[in-house]
């Protein structure tokens, strides 16, 4: 059995306006998804950040997102591929100032919001991203969906020579083909705390899920997406955290 | 006599908008100050200028600035120490992962517009910029203004072990302290191409300039700043060239 | 024959860049679409171009954009239908307040490139940008596309009480549903002004076009499109000018 | 026995960040400081905002501040008087919009934070934004501090034609110049409601404070700043409300 690590989306504070319970959920998860100041936060917020998940051993992975502050990063824009290619290798390499700054390593990349669902869609703006990714480190993983056929990304990622990391949600219903449903359908998010510790005991243990079509779906994930919004999603992390380290597939 | 390098600000673009003839002047600098995208430039403009750089030999400089867009970085703000810190920073990563991309190095830090005045005016806003160089590489020499008497700023570098690079301009008057004389006033700012070359010839010999006041004044410059923002100023940078050529006092 | 007004965005420059000479366009148009802010333009730079459009007694049409500063509002995003009627709302207020300060009316809206493009082809985005002038002032026209049949955006701006100005272009090829054929196509711009001007007179009169696939074409035009942007396209318009004026097709 | 209007900061929300608890304070207030999205808001909270404050009959005064997002505004920056007055134009305008959208009215202006400040102590920039309100609207009072000798601020209203409305601090200490103590100094904000309530009654009387340095300080206000940043501050609101509609000072 492999190990799942826990990731949460992190440092998405901005200026005066706080997001998020990042000392809180820090000393629980394993990666940091720190946001690089196009869809949140700041130099300062990204320093702090940085410095926090140091202080916890928690790796850190750059969330670089389309341009758009006001909308967190979550429209789709029309970017082309060198744009988008651009302005995550800004990205990169300013959190990995950062991370220079408090001698602690850039470790992984995962696109934010819109850009990681339009990577998922489109391999000319996948290829964009690892085209940032090669051109900063090879070295770096990129963080994609886990769905029921990874074999198109696999591909992809071979080709330019970059590691995946696939990710699932333990607290988000899936379709047939291993998408996320869409948040404006009835069940797409699960609320409680039993049926979310299920979800990621079974994607840890490599069992199915039931996707909303009635499938049965195993997702081969290297890493659960967790969340530290509120104290209800900071008990939920506890409580997979514990789960997976009973089963033995956390650190 | 040692060598003087000319330095100039280059991408300083912004999306759709052109500014500074940067294909015209990279081939007679030695050194490009590259914006980072708070006063200027961004991801693409960026990532051309350290192409056209390395293209031409050309060492690159971090151009950081305080985040005013609109007034180009020209209008002090009321930034705390650590706010300028975290900005240069994150600035310095910017420009490196462009910098890494295109195989080539950072090598030194130039702040730009009222960042430059006023860390040159209070060693707190100049000591937060060497705290954010130390932070990133301790290597990067910061350029500063040669004035009359640079023993403070030479103490405070030496306090921090930071290398300054001395900057003298061609183009500008000076007065009895060895500051520039305010664009505001008459004479500030020299446009006839025998007076800036005879100026900048001074300089690379460590003559004396005459200042404003009538006193003689001696700057020891490590680099002189010249501009691409015109074909007069290409010609002028050019005319530099082949004068300082001739003293010997560039490669 | 009916009176065809030139129209021309205007207000383009940003901060310390300079677009478009809208001192040499401005007075051979009738209508200048002004920059709001977030595509291009500044206050400043609103203020000024306001005054010039009153000088020369051209009236001012807002020029609202996606808010994307970098991509010059050329780029979808995918805004609500509420954040695209808030934004367009808030750049409406903003010109009028310049116009306000002027002396000056605020006489129509043109969103401007993604947005522009965006809306014709979607009646979703189309009715958001409706209700934002029916919320700030219903008496303003909406500039719009015409097209070979316009019947489906009359209808909807019938149903919503708002006036339809229908642009054209003198130098751009058309498809045989009289869209723009794109500029990634050979032939999609002409830059002979013998064409331009003709395909001008063309729809000043009410004649037929040669559609790209060969078919004819004529466009109920209340408006013409010409630019700013160069010594070329200045020519252009003044050759237009004189062209319509010939035919009596302009004040 | 004037009324002593209550004003409170609102709006001041951005994108996904939520800041203030804006339905909880509105009920209680006279008057609501709308940001206009160059420190804080964005045009679909300035829209919110203003529907909320006429739900409850509370006037809406402009909050312009310096284009500084990340720094909430709180930074001073080095404008011109030109470029003052056409950003606090440009937010005039932006605001009106959604007054306009909302069949409510735009009632005063309220500069925010640095701009506050910076306008108190220098009458060039104070006529700066002076000329903003005429040029946009000469009939909106400017809120400015209620300090020892206002003399100065209201001979330059006079002389522009400009209503003023001053505003003291039931929660601030103030020196003996009338001027808020620096919050970096020790008892410079008071916690303790009862010294709350009891200020703001003095004020609304117009019986003295006791200034730092011991002198008393009567301040002639037409409002009172309060604060909907958190429970405690509601629950001040609320508590002054009901001190000053048993002195008869408050609608």
């Amino acid at each position: 059995m492999m190990t799942l690590l826990l990731n949460a989306d992190m440092g998405e504070s901005y200026g005066p306006w706080v997001m998020g319970l990042d000392h809180e959920v820090m000393p629980h998860v394993d990666l940091a998804n720190v946001a690089c100041g196009f869809h949140a936060s700041d130099p300062d917020v990204m320093r702090r950040t940085v410095r926090l998940a140091k202080q916890h051993g928690v790796r850190i992975g750059a969330h670089p997102a389309y341009p758009d502050l006001v909308g967190f990063g979550r429209r789709s824009m029309a970017c082309s591929p060198e744009e988008i290619e651009n302005l995550v290798l800004y990205q990169l390499g300013a959190l990995y100032g950062m991370c220079r700054a408090e001698g602690h390593a850039l470790s992984y990349v995962k696109p934010h919001g819109a850009l990681y669902n339009d990577m998922a869609r489109d391999p000319v703006i996948m290829t964009a991203v690892m085209r940032a990714i090669l051109a900063f480190d090879p070295a770096l993983p990129l963080m994609s969906m886990a769905t029921r056929d990874t074999s198109a990304v696999r591909k992809l990622a071979a080709e330019h020579g970059v590691t995946l990391w696939f990710e699932a949600f333990a607290d988000r219903a899936y379709d047939g083909e291993g998408r996320l449903v869409s948040r404006r359908e009835v069940g797409a998010v699960h609320h409680d705390a039993e049926l979310i510790v299920g979800q990621a005991t079974r994607i840890a243990r490599g069992h199915p899920l039931t996707a909303k079509d009635g499938s049965q779906l195993v997702l081969a994930a290297d890493t659960l997406c967790v969340h530290g919004d509120n104290p209800e999603s900071i008990a939920a992390v506890k409580a997979i955290r514990q789960a997976l380290r009973d089963l033995g597939t956390v650190s």
